[in-house]
């Protein structure tokens, strides 16, 4: 899996993404002040190996919608920091595990963990971090949260050994594609933005609003990103470009080139799911944070430009 | 990782393993109808894969220790089911993942899992069990439950990382080995007993006395089978005699062969583990729950001669 945390931005202006980072800046910092306690073991191969992935310059997007989602709704304590900091860990271990089953070369601009410590401290820092990322989402004293993100996890795992089935299968459908994304990238997004409106105990149709606009946006993002994979610099991505390629991921550029399809395909799909996702904050209380994530939606399309 | 499950009684008489499975009969074929429910996924690899293993004979150990502690502690739920599933899922995800990790042929007498559909499915079907698993332990409603098994599982990935570094190096002491086996196996062990007591509402010192029961327990069950594992034979242990000596695990009979120790040490050691265990039950009700305990722990010292 890879998303937009590689994103560098080409000026000095600040990106949608930063500008709503700078919003919750003081959260965020706890949030990594949390995460770096959290990683901690007495067998120091842990957090050697989880570090080496958590510092490489993620844009930590994911608890960026949780923080974000919980502050829109008026919460007003802590406990969404230890939920962020679930939400990182759940993502790194899942980019762990699939560096390996990728054999991935690069990840975020460095070796990925597998290529310096081996496979096998990779599968089982995994598994550390996901076992911290249920310790934590426990702290929160929430089991509506803990239901949430213990079924994502389920729909992700199952989202890669589809993917893996899908692998050298010319005969992948764009909707085939579209459920691997979906388990992949979105269910993340999606657990992220809703969990952070649970725990602030928000109305339903708020807490609608933010699952609807964490799926749509991370539908728009995997597609801009493996429409990137074919287009991009490995520079600009932090991976090597090209490696769904080698991999054999069926990801939809392939599939519209198999179908004689238009190129801009994928981005013109990309934006019907922002133009979901910016409906889906209707009912959400007007003000920064709601504008901001307007235009994070706006700009996951026009990253590759 | 590999502990009794692969045990064959001899001769006809059922063993004390097999009087505790009487003892909550109906409840275990609850939670195997659970554990097949739960292992169902749209993406067929999934439930092919895990059942390979999970109907590979184990002996259902954890969830046992499980739906006993609730039973003897006078649950009269139905929850206990879903939550000895859950049990067996974590076990299930960790010898998936171990399988990989020591790129085992052989598991319960079967080709290993990673053999047959390769490691990336082996890990990926891990992570959907313990995703699982999470999911069950939501459904018992029980905050503190969640909180002893997430910390059991990230126990559990430290010590094999633990483990990971201490192979190959002779200076392994015995405190490091006792580390080691009290995080891949009395932690889940305690976890299990534990938490079923828990469950069901038991007074303190019986939960206290359950976790301790489970935690000696899992400990005598690893030094015998690491003993096994040099004395045995392959047919009766369901792996290959000498895995552990091929894949440079530092186990006691090796730090107690290099100290020149007597040979039965390992064995005298797990007999003080068994009497511990045996000790801790002494704030349980008594019963035929409670006897049917004793009895297993003393059938761990003998299951090797």
């Amino acid at each position: 899996m890879s998303t937009a945390e590689a994103l560098k931005v080409p000026d000095r202006a600040l990106s949608p993404v930063d500008r709503l980072h700078a919003l919750v800046a003081a959260d965020m910092a706890s949030t990594d002040r949390a995460i770096h306690e959290r990683l901690g073991s007495a067998v120091s191969l842990i957090p050697d190996l989880a570090k080496h992935l958590i510092d490489s310059g993620g844009k930590r997007l994911r608890p960026l919608l949780t923080l974000a989602a919980a502050r829109m709704c008026g919460y007003a304590g802590d406990r969404h920091v230890r939920l962020a900091a679930a939400v990182e860990f759940i993502h790194t271990a899942t980019l762990l595990h699939d560096d390996v089953v990728d054999a991935s070369e690069l990840r975020r601009g460095k070796l990925a963990a597998n290529l310096v410590w081996g496979n096998k401290p990779s599968i089982l820092v995994g598994d550390f971090l996901f076992s911290r990322a249920f310790q934590l989402m426990v702290e929160t004293g929430k089991m509506d949260v803990l239901n949430i993100l213990a079924g994502a996890s389920a729909i992700i795992a199952e989202g890669e050994v589809l993917q893996l089935k899908s692998a050298n299968n010319l005969k992948t459908t764009e909707e085939d594609y579209l459920r691997v994304i979906e388990a992949k990238t979105a269910t993340l997004f999606s657990a992220s933005a809703e969990s952070g409106a649970l725990l602030a105990g928000a109305p339903a149709d708020q807490i609608a609003g933010l699952k609807a606009y964490g799926y749509n946006l991370g539908i728009a993002f995997q597609l801009v990103d493996d429409a990137l994979d074919y287009s991009g610099r490995a520079a600009q991505m932090g991976k090597s470009v090209g490696d769904d390629f080698r991999e054999a991921k069926v990801t939809l550029p392939v599939i519209l080139a198999f179908s004689r399809a238009d190129d801009e395909a994928p981005r013109d799909m990309a934006r019907r799911y922002v133009d979901a996702a910016r409906d889906a904050l209707a009912p959400l209380p007007k003000g920064e944070i709601r504008d901001s994530l307007l235009q994070v939606a706006d700009f996951s399309l026009g990253r590759a430009s």
